[in-house]
């Protein structure tokens, strides 16, 4: 199982990165986002008409001390993986990182040290500077080889189908 | 080549996602960033001051009339492809994409019809919705086969250097 932490939430200037992490969260086969920084309810809500419509358990909580959260983590188990352009080359390290549980960290715009020393992993998706929206999907896609893109999400409202043009959709 | 074009820019909105887009583009390997929509300086400004700090060729280029643009592209002899939710599964398709010069179009809000018929494939990045960054940055790892990602950049003024805790750079 893994979960997000996505650092440092700013509503009015991370709505669509939040929103896209989440999303990215859960098409790529995440059971969870946490996130800290500023409670954001129109994120959630938004979150969770997107589960609504297109299925699947995918859950979004508010987390307000992140350090407090990640120690009681690691204390139940989980391996704590960060993601930092700063971090160990990702296709060098992903087999030592497939745990039963991960909590995998995404940051925001200033990570604090602190998440650099409680992480087990500081994992880079290229030392370039890009986006954690990329980083995290290409994490996810490694992490569970590929295999999480075509999965089915149970309980939609709508389904797409692949389609060689225009849109093609089925009801639940 | 591959070369991307960002569609429907909207300067207040999309700011940061089309930051993303683009840092996402140069990092995964593509050429050059074209945009439609609404001409933003600070967007150019922004992208081509990472591009002067971390090396490298990239471009990014306004674009009024995507759709004489993506014309004329074709008529060049590119091979048209777009990323959208609703195409053909990645990774039954991407061996038929391997072309010399692919232009790669990524969606803004709302995309007009013209793009699915003028395309000559319409690809998803699994059929959830979820961030025109992450479909961007998956399908640049899987047509470069993951070579990209480390590739250098010349003329850096900084480059990171991968590193197990906290941050490692070098001046160029």
């Amino acid at each position: 199982m893994i979960e997000v932490l996505r650092l440092g939430h700013r509503p009015f200037r991370d709505k669509r990165i939040s929103t896209h992490v989440a999303l990215v969260a859960r098409a790529f086969g995440a059971f969870k986002l946490y996130y800290s920084g500023h409670k954001d309810d129109i994120l959630e809500k938004n979150i969770l008409k997107v589960v609504d419509n297109f299925g699947g358990e995918f859950k979004i909580e508010y987390i307000k001390d992140y350090l407090g959260f990640i120690e009681n983590k690691k204390k139940k188990g989980f391996l704590v993986v960060h993601l930092t352009m700063y971090g160990l080359e990702i296709d060098k390290e992903i087999g030592k990182l497939r745990d039963d549980n991960v909590l995998l960290i995404v940051g925001g715009e200033k990570v604090p040290k602190e998440i650099y020393d409680l992480a087990d992993f500081n994992i880079s998706v290229g030392n370039q500077p890009h986006s954690e929206v990329a980083a995290l999907a290409i994490f996810l896609d490694r992490f569970f080889s590929r295999k999480e893109l075509t999965k089915e999400f149970n309980n939609f409202k709508v389904k797409v189908l692949p389609c060689e043009k225009g849109k093609k959709t089925i009801k639940g």
